[in-house]
């Protein structure tokens, strides 16, 4: 067993550490209504902050005065239609209206200000229709203004000169201590939300209107919808601060996220980490599987969305469930937002026709999804109402007839009395409305009476049938989908984040606050700029306690040979420098050497083939030749997004030819660590194949939360890190780094 | 280049072949539309038919005179409702009916007759809805009917039981020369199709009533459906019969088929063949993704559904788009029946928000769609009505405003009117009237005066709104879908729906005929029952022409230095036997020996082993060495639907562990075989990585065809074949096959 989640390795005591280059500021500090978990000065040891910044928006989102900053009346002006829904908006949440414009004296009978600093009492919140806000702000920080919107565009999304603008009215904002929404955002926030609607709401994050329109738009279809924040280009106020802060409403049952980049991956990280606290399930698109989305990205809104395996990963690591489609994210959000505890993980798939089921089931079981064999006392329960000649093991098929009559009922409530399951699925896929309509009711009505999930799938593609439009989506208990995809993709998504959170133990918990004794010794072998040579690279891994092969570095024949001897034959000699790649390929690695006469050979031949190649060597490794096992890549490179990421991945032709690797966003446990492994598409080259052992998975995780540490200790330092291969012997033997490379900044 | 797409071997003049073991049946010969290039004698050399059989159904879809045995008029009977529903139909399809019954003098009002023999005229269609269809066929005969259904379920459907009285029904069918559809099928080919809607239609096959319903429904929105073919056990007529006869009707645009399991591997090629010569696209949702729907799909209709991943590639080889959903199913198959044959494959994705354009560009791309950046002339032309600072180089973000107006149309002219440009795409994520409602207009407008595909994605999920029921859905040049998934799902089948059929040429016209000069020698070498030994093996191959290393077969350590001399040294030694698996891991392989003494010490080693692990040799094998290349594996298995297949695959760790292999059902040609290779995930290693030459894909390639020929003529005699590895030298160098496994049924 590992003795800790971030490895054995024990940690100093020191309160902070003092950063070997280049400064991390701390995080702006805001008004936080985080719990008494948080105090804003804990950071982690490469000093980013360990729990989220949870603003305080109640007074952005139900104001109780509001000032209009441009406000206008004046026919065919845009600016009166957008303060035409300010007031209606202002009205409907109870807040006063004032008008602010510099030669109005009223607008729509409202007394209007010059300025805000003219405003008759202190707002809440200044929405800014001024083309420029940014000499607005300061004002409104003199009116002790708490929030302000800017719909103006023009800013990071238009290119430099507007990321320029953007740069210095994010500054003036963070200077006056208001937040900001925007700019280049817009009204979504003051819609208007259907007030009928009962039980947990969706709240909405996009970064586009017309990509959160769908969404917004479920409440036609009952769907209550809490909130809505357009974020913009994200100057102050970002996703992360309203994924927290929604995560922590007594009304959201699910937060719908729609994302193109992201402004910055650790506090996005620390919102979903407070989501998966709270149990709070997240839904996001998130645009950028190709460059061409990531380019469309950044021209509308300004940011960078990652590399997209690194953000795939992130968003799984913290339980963020993302999805492709807006129709995926409406129907899961929807889902997750109503969905109570599942009782059981069993799903049962329940219809008028035997296809209809085996298709079903087929899509089901191939998306992971577990269909229990009813047992045989349930089978013959159910055959009291279902002939015998069809098949009720699950898929439940029963033939038609019997949802015609009282049995119908007896069906459903004695499916949904079994303790294995806990999701009916019942795909209707053509409206028959003597059959239909009587089981789409009593569908509904037994869901009325259980706690467990009841979904049905309405195939007809017209969506206009009463029994879909009045029964079904009537019903705030039953899910109903239109396709069959979205209903399992968000069956899945329930089953998988229960599962995730019941077990949730957040890795920023356990996050290192102080440096091992490991960062001195590695402190001390870095080169800012420079890549390392191999015996420096492999010294650093031994800082932090990963096994080398014994290795000397030796400049003549003579010292190799000696240095042969105490190595241990059969040795292995490297050409050592340090910008030395490819050394296999270019013929400076001699393997098996057996005596002094090879080595002195082989020393000779490495430096002859150095000369004639013109590379520069430090002098010859000669190492101790480690015996064969399952060759590994353990590495750290550093994304735009979420800094040092940690990667693993099989060797050989595996990584380099099918890029067979995982990747994790640090700070992760030693559960995301196994996890990798099972990602890799040749994990079984682990487990032994061709009658080979089993590797020593043990160690290789070890490595992989040793290199963990090192990254986040030496943080921005450290360029990139290579371990390839690492050797992972049998069982019980460990593993050994054969081969690093290490680039520092 | 190679010879001929059935590599280069010549073939024997001889009319037709003796099959060596086993007689192949020719298919029964029914009555047959096919073409002058069709004459159902015409077999390939493993005996199988080579043209589709088109049974001429007229009469069955458009009877003149329909009996209907069984009909009833008693209140309260089944067939009171059915012979309801038939008066109805034959009503709207101008059929004459006649109700047959043993004692009923007349049912609704029309003269009864006790027995179809007693009938007045000679019918074209005889419905049964008697419970045991069986005792009526020999009358039918009799009668001169040329079509029957037979509703009657517990068939194959229940069982064995069901199987034997299915298999009884078909010989007599087949005896009687009437062609049956059912047994255990339904009414669907007599519902009521909407007259009023016109353009090509879909025409539908499905293996289950209430998983066609939707595609059936999609007359509601607008798309044309022609016909409903319910196959339900295809005791005769299947699948392929109803997919060769839509694929000949002049109003079919498109074949949707929900297929369970399939009664002929070669039918439904042939049929799917005869689709694709004639243009005519099919979509299919085919179950059996897993073992669950597999089972599941048996005890429904009773039929097998085949190695999944084989009916993947059957499909994929002669063009069906296999689909998973029934929403994916009608989106695809109503934009392939009505689009035009694309004039470019560029699409352009055009949008009233950048989000929008940016998320659905994101996936388009991922999809493999071609997104050409636009010229900078025509992004100048745009911005005559887009503001300048608005993304149009593709996608086209126009900000929303130029819709409301008469630039709105100019811009969708100006895209539609680029040569570049296939496809416009305009997803609709929101209503928004004012915009939306003419959007939608101007797009159904410019689709009227274009061959060019435009597509929206209405994404609101309510899809009561006027612009997409009226506007929209009442277009039939606009594809309109409800998700961006489905939207490019379709669009993606269209363009390589055309790139298919475009260069498709038919691999049935190039199969063999007869037999090659090889087949004798292999045949000489089949020992049925056994596994043949490693050397017997290699000689199958050589004499189709594979090369195998120079070998000798010996019994003496002296034989064998002999026969190493002969080789040439360095040489491989393996013991040789016919029940010899897994040589390397017994030890019962030796590489690299380089002299005499090597080759007497291997000998003894060699036969020690055997010895020791009970093993029979029949010699050991004096082999020449190869130089390494890249090891491929490939090989012949039997599937239970499609016959010998042919499969090719990286050696190694890659097919061991990540089960990296391609399958193809013969024939298939050059093309088929170069795709297999590019459908391998480790297929960079062909091309050389870390420095190695390039393979010689050619020779790979030769010998994939030479193998499938030899399944061809081999047939059902060879049980399984397995050369691992073939190494793939260099290129120019060729390929060789280092050891083999033959086993012979």
């Amino acid at each position: 067993m590992l003795g800790s989640t971030h490895g054995t390795l024990t940690t100093d005591s020191r309160p902070a550490r003092v950063v070997a280059c280049g400064e991390r500021p701390a995080p702006a500090v805001h008004s936080s209504t985080a719990g008494p978990d948080s105090t804003s000065a804990d950071l982690d040891v490469s000093g980013r902050p360990l729990h989220a910044d949870v603003p305080d928006l109640d007074r952005f989102f139900r104001p109780e005065s509001v000032a209009v900053v441009g406000a206008s009346d004046a026919e065919g002006r845009p600016n009166t239609g957008i303060t035409r829904q300010l007031m209606a908006w202002a009205e409907r949440v109870g807040a006063r209206i004032h008008p602010v414009h510099p030669t109005r004296e009223s607008v729509f009978g409202l007394p209007c200000v010059p300025s805000v600093t003219d405003l008759p009492e202190q707002v809440d919140l200044a929405v800014l229709l001024v083309g420029d806000p940014l000499p607005v702000i300061e004002e409104l920080a003199e009116a002790k203004v708490k929030f302000a919107v800017a719909f103006a565009s023009g800013f990071a999304e238009t290119g430099q000169e507007g990321a320029a603008a953007q740069a210095r009215l994010a500054a003036a904002v963070e200077r006056s201590g208001i937040r900001l929404l925007g700019p280049n955002t817009n009204l979504n926030a003051f819609e208007k939300f259907r007030e009928d609607l009962e039980g947990p709401a969706i709240a909405l994050i996009t970064q586009s209107g017309h990509q959160g329109r769908p969404v917004f738009t479920l409440q036609e279809l009952g769907i209550r919808l809490s909130h809505w924040a357009p974020t913009g280009n994200e100057a102050d106020l970002e996703t992360a601060d309203f994924l927290s802060y929604f995560a922590d409403q007594p009304e959201v049952g699910a937060i719908a996220c729609y994302v193109e980049g992201l402004k910055d991956g650790r506090s996005f990280l620390l919102a979903a980490d407070h989501a998966a606290r709270r149990g709070v399930p997240v839904v996001a698109v998130k645009v950028g599987r190709t460059e061409t989305g990531a380019r469309m990205a950044a021209s509308h809104t300004g940011k960078l969305t990652g590399a997209d395996g690194v953000v795939d990963a992130a968003m799984r690591q913290f339980g963020v469930i993302r999805v492709d489609g807006l129709d995926e994210l409406q129907d899961t959000a929807a889902l997750l937002a109503r969905a109570r505890t599942p009782q059981a993980e069993g799903v049962v798939v329940y219809s008028i026709s035997g296809g209809t089921g085996a298709h079903f089931s087929d899509l089901a079981t191939e998306a992971g999804l577990s269909l229990p064999t009813l047992s045989e006392a349930k089978q013959a329960e159910l055959h009291q109402w279902i002939p015998e000649y069809l098949n009720v093991a699950n898929p439940v098929d029963n033939g038609g007839h019997p949802v015609g009559d009282w049995r119908g009922r007896k069906i459903i409530d004695a499916i949904l009395d079994d303790p294995d399951v806990g999701v009916l699925i019942c795909p209707i896929t053509g409206p028959f409305p003597p059959m239909s309509d009587k089981l789409a009711q009593d569908l509904v009505d037994a869901a009325e009476r259980t706690d467990k999930l009841v979904c049905v799938v309405w195939g007809s593609p017209v969506g206009t049938e009463d029994a879909y439009r009045s029964t079904l989506l009537g019903s705030s208990r039953v899910a109903t989908f239109r396709t069959f995809a979205n209903c399992i993709t968000a069956v899945r998504a329930h089953l998988d984040h229960h599962r995730f959170t019941s077990g949730y133990h957040s890795p920023f918990a356990d996050a290192p606050r102080s440096p091992s004794p490991s960062f001195r010794k590695a402190q001390a072998l870095m080169r800012p700029g420079q890549q390392l040579s191999e015996h420096a690279a492999k010294q650093l891994l031994r800082a932090y306690g990963i096994r080398v092969p014994r290795e000397q570095l030796v400049t003549s024949a003579a010292a190799a040979v000696r240095a042969a001897g105490l190595v241990g034959y059969p040795v292995v000699m490297k050409a050592s420098g340090a910008q030395l790649g490819h050394k296999t390929e270019l013929g400076l690695v001699k393997v098996g050497l057996t005596s002094a006469s090879q080595v002195r050979d082989a020393y000779r031949e490495l430096t002859d083939i150095a000369r004639y190649e013109g590379i520069d060597l430090d002098g010859v490794l000669v190492c101790q030749m480690i015996e064969p096992g399952v060759e590994m890549v353990v590495g750290v490179t550093h994304d735009s997004l979420f800094g040092p990421t940690v990667t693993v991945g099989l060797g050989g032709v595996l990584v380099e030819v099918l890029q067979d690797a995982a990747v994790r966003v640090p700070p992760f446990g030693e559960d995301q660590a196994r996890a990798m492994l099972t990602e890799l598409r040749g994990r079984a080259l682990l487990d032994g194949v061709r009658g080979r052992p089993p590797a020593d998975v043990d160690a290789l995780v070890e490595v992989v939360l040793r290199i963990q540490r090192m990254a986040l200790e030496l943080g921005d330092d450290l360029a990139e890190l290579d371990i390839n291969p690492l050797m992972v012997l049998p069982r019980g033997q460990g593993a050994v780094a054969l081969d690093a490379l290490a680039v520092c900044r």
